[in-house]
């Protein structure tokens, strides 16, 4: 199992990033931790020196498994689930550019928040036929490219659909696209699965890509979650990805960093 | 140890309520399923005919160990930390209200969502003064009628602050009354705490009242919280008040009532 954490290529207001500032520099301590890879997340690829991070990363010798998303719901509002037609078109192509960006590292695109919300003035099911024709067009394009989506249940807090383990492999059943995966993160997970042992065995034949943060979204290693066992059954059901560290920058980013890189060696 | 659960006096949209409907037979329901007591969710207690209700709990042989109080919030926008100087007139006043209905079950009064969000307009330390001054006031008011008020400290969220046991520890030192206490509830703890027992023996001096949801906030045995051994670490700092089902009503109310009675019953 390879590991990984999310580094920011902007500043942004989502928390749940190590790293946020000076891309370069962050990167090599990524690199000096033993990390093998970096997920990057993004709000826009089209203002980034895409070379400049190709080269980077290779100077580093890291691999990118995925490419976040979610700033793009979060600061401008963008969203797969929005009753207005141009807001889920512009959703769509942000996610297209996401796809060309992630197709220079073989990364996975993240579709966790930018599916957005349920508005109340519509019905679930016409909310979800929007997302579901919002990812089918995605997918084809990331076929071109030959790029997976994957798609992030999310606790009951942060979107009202698509929340645990089994919602997210039937809506996944519902898009009926080959190149669909499945993303679990263990700190959503702590909050809607009853089991989380049980439900990454659910989900065996659906998992691309894994989510590590703490039950308080600190680094592995400064909550409750048994990280032994996850592991474990990673290993049971034969996981071949990438975990990677999506963490609050606490105490501070270094140290968040620091203790994630400690405790995956640990165990 | 006593238990018992959450009954809502109205409906609301508030959703972690068992028994939403039908005040009476509800309350019978849970008499008949082997409760201690009934915790009761008030928005407005102006509205009650409470000399019926007194009745009720006396035909009952059941006990009103608190009184929920976050209806004022979620509903009306009545909040301790509102820069609107009426609005916090307002929520003190509610909650007066509620400590002289408390009084007729010497029931405490619950301090959970109604001290609001911290505005992003204004400060922390001044919505925390605001909000120190409207507890003072209301602890004044309860001391004469020999009310205990509890201070729940609620998950990232919900509010904006008091999240962890050691935020509401440290606010009620700040408030510097005698009768404010403690209440704590597992699935907030599930998300905020490193660890729930060492927070429980932590905060074993203040404690005043439990809540009880499982992880996923169904019924205790619904989710991955051990509550055996959360029960054992209650009993090892000698807690003697209620412990109490604020759940959301699923699969249904009656079942979510029943899975938590038997829950406890075998523990």
């Amino acid at each position: 199992m390879k590991k990984s954490i999310v580094v920011s290529t902007s500043s942004t207001k989502f928390s749940a990033l190590a790293f946020k500032e000076d891309l370069a520099e962050n990167i090599k301590k990524v690199a000096d931790l033993g990390f093998d890879g970096v997920e990057l997340a993004v709000r826009d690829p089209k203002y980034l020196e895409v070379e400049k991070i190709i080269n980077l990363m290779k100077e580093c010798n890291l691999e990118v498994p995925a490419i976040g998303t979610g700033q793009a719901y979060g600061e401008e509002g963008l969203s797969f689930s929005d009753p207005n037609e141009i807001i889920r078109k512009m959703a769509v192509e942000r996610i297209n550019d996401q796809i060309m960006f992630a197709s220079n590292f073989d990364a996975q695109v993240i579709i966790g928040l930018i599916r957005g919300k349920i508005n109340e003035s519509v019905s679930q099911a016409e909310a979800e036929e929007w997302t579901i024709d919002c990812l089918r067009k995605c997918a084809e394009l990331a076929k071109e490219y030959n790029i997976r989506l994957t798609l992030e249940p999310v606790n009951r807090y942060e979107s009202n659909f698509i929340n645990t383990i089994v919602e997210g492999i039937e809506f996944i059943q519902r898009v009926g696209v080959t190149n669909l995966g499945l993303l679990i993160d263990t700190f959503h997970m702590n909050i809607e699965e009853v089991s989380i042992e049980d439900s990454i065995i659910q989900a065996k034949d659906y998992i691309t890509h894994v989510h590590f943060a703490d039950s308080n979204r600190w680094a592995p290693g400064c909550g409750h979650l048994d990280f032994k066992k996850i592991i474990k059954t990673l290993k049971k059901i034969d996981y071949q990805g990438y975990v990677s560290a999506e963490i609050l920058p606490l105490p501070n980013p270094d140290a968040a960093a620091r203790i994630t890189a400690e405790t995956l060696n640990k165990i």
